[in-house]
């Protein structure tokens, strides 16, 4: 089973250019985002998704090497507290959604809440069906507020989740990440899967980005053009002098 | 009038030697942190109070540049909003306290709710006056929860201040810093101090540090050698695999 990639992977890549061009726009990203900042008139959302060990925390922290960090938040959505379970599924994800100015690294989002109870079947299947619309209209609202929704599929292979998760046996400073109940869900890697092929499917209104997991760099190159392209694509400007006291 | 500054003043400053030592702390910074996160135990504020243009944002961003986002936040205390005025005044900054594992940068902080009104005097003097015992007990139960509170006042000049200042009126990219409000709060600047000096010498149980703040990157290493001397001193450790189903 094999969930289609983004155009870029049918490029030709070579490591030490990518890497290169990638830095380059990292920088670039930090000053458009700075402005973004100071303008106070759009948001962004980085939505991360993807399978254990695909990497979500490393394009977090690449995409911000250049940020200011004063502009820029960083949320992880985890299993829902008892709190969170007693609302909506979408009360948490807006609770923490980016003010004005505010770019913001989703890592996992209200797509969990289609992924894991489709596959655990703890929740009827018809109250799942109805969350894919349910997204699709929160998604357009916050676009139309100004917030733009990038969102990403990071495609891990099974073979290299299987390495990565086995690192986090192997290496000391690994160990933290490592959790028995990873390795029941890689079981059911092909099921994620299935699910994930029709969240791309029903709910691209606001369009997804699959983005090659294998190779870090080959995954924040792809990552930050996205991110790149839409800051561009804003009429980013520095705001004009408000003074009553300084005559122009 | 003069606040006694941080002894670092008094070494040779060599200023490309300084960058590079602060370069190489901010590494070691970066390291220690995602460790920090990883284990779980402690948490840090670095908590920055000065005059306006004292450069509190670029310290944030200077002291996080190796960071790993996912284990740290930023957090600016604005004018408190009405809901948050209909709270004591420590109900807002308790709110967004870090959870264990989290370094977060408090940009401004409680001691608004003492220097303001102090100068203002919109409060009853009384009534300031129970804050700073209330603020040593706060502080002094975070640092028992394992939250450090790394507490530095920058301490810029009146005559670096007002060319920071100028540069808000003068570049394009600064304007948006630019508040008229900021110029009468100048006339104030030592009756500010005033309050500062009380507040240094009052609210030290858990130590302030004075920094110099007219050159960045003297303000940069001193803050940078006081998070990093705390980082060394818990005792930071990658925890233990944690494990069922993969026997020793």
């Amino acid at each position: 089973m094999k969930i289609p990639e983004h155009p870029t992977l049918n490029r030709e890549w070579d490591k030490k250019e990518i890497k290169k061009k990638t830095d380059k726009m990292l920088e670039e990203i930090g000053e458009l985002q700075y402005k973004m900042y100071a303008q106070g008139k759009y948001s962004i959302i980085v939505l991360l998704q993807g399978i254990d060990a695909s990497g979500k925390d490393g394009v977090a922290k690449g995409i911000l090497k250049f940020c200011n960090p004063v502009g820029t938040e960083v949320y992880s959505f985890k299993k829902p507290t008892d709190l969170e379970y007693a609302h909506d599924f979408l009360w948490r994800v807006h609770n923490v959604c980016p003010a004005k100015g505010i770019m913001k690294v989703f890592i996992r989002s209200h797509y969990e809440d289609i992924l894991v109870p489709s596959v655990e079947k703890y929740i009827p299947a018809d109250i799942i069906e109805k969350r894919y619309e349910t997204i699709n209209t929160f998604e357009k609202m916050l676009e139309d507020h100004g917030t733009k929704v990038l969102k990403f599929f990071l495609n891990v292979s099974k073979e290299t989740q299987e390495e990565r998760l086995m690192e986090r046996i192997e290496m000391e400073e690994k160990h933290w990440k490592h959790k028995d109940g990873d390795w029941d869900t890689r079981e059911k890697f092909d099921q994620y899967l299935k699910v994930y092929q029709k969240i791309l499917t029903r709910c691209n209104d606001v369009p997804w980005h699959v983005v090659p997991a294998d190779k870090n760099w080959q995954k924040l190159y792809t990552v930050a053009e996205v991110v790149l392209k839409t800051l561009k694509e804003l009429d980013l400007e520095w705001p004009a002098l408000v003074t009553e006291r300084f005559g122009k």
